[in-house]
């Protein structure tokens, strides 16, 4: 999660929505994603999305069975289905997102079987640091003239 | 829908399951994707997510308020979900999808509000046409010795 955080850090410091996601396969990093929506202006460009890819093209495999992914903010229903297609079947995250965390915030899309496949999601943690720089973001943003 | 079928049948030629999807504003086709998971391996290439990322860069925008989604087949929870992030508000959509569709037939993501953004998902239109596409592919594909 310490990984995911740096990639969260980076996506601040480029005017981005800090979030920031990794892939793990066999305890190595193989995917790194951070939030790219604004920049790129693509509505599809979080860090869930670009990790996986990466992991795919890294693994030269759109199937990641033995991948888990780390993500500092709960996954949207988009990112979470991601995951499902992707079958990994560990996700893990650190603050949790009232607005659209398709984890047990919003919805329960992680709990249901979906494409025959099960995957478990752990929300919490290190979730103070990964909230903080969500909330330290948009303080900062409302502040600015 | 025929256009989307139009590219669900390219899909076909090349080697992928038969899934096609436009992005329309104001009358006008702004995307087109067709399925490419197996080519490029990768598991988010879905005929919607490369439809929605087609029409976010030829209009210069994450937001596609004022657009509507056609796809043959019923969207997946990362599809609707990407849906849900671009704040396209109408979604259309052709054959039921009964391991993973994500309006009414696995999960029901398109009716909960997310992000303070409603959809609408109508399905079933052109849908004979839709899945005897893809009901042809799998029959194909298992007969294949």
């Amino acid at each position: 999660m310490k990984a995911a955080i740096l990639l969260a850090k980076q996506a601040k410091n480029e005017g981005e929505v800090p979030v920031g996601a990794i892939v793990v396969c066999d305890g190595k990093i193989v995917g790194r994603g951070r939030n790219k929506r604004n920049k790129q202006q693509i509505a599809t460009r979080h860090a869930e999305i670009i990790a996986i890819e990466a992991a795919c093209k890294k693994l030269k495999s759109w199937r990641l069975d033995n991948c888990q992914l780390y993500v500092t903010l709960e996954p949207c229903s988009m990112c979470i289905g991601a995951c499902f297609n992707a079958r990994i079947k560990q996700v893990y995250f650190g603050a949790f997102d009232d607005r659209g965390g398709a984890c047990g915030s919003v919805l329960n899309v992680s709990e249901v079987n979906q494409l025959n496949h099960n995957l478990t999601a752990t929300g919490g943690i290190l979730k103070e640091e990964c909230a903080k720089l969500l909330t330290d973001f948009f303080k900062e943003r409302r502040e600015k003239p």
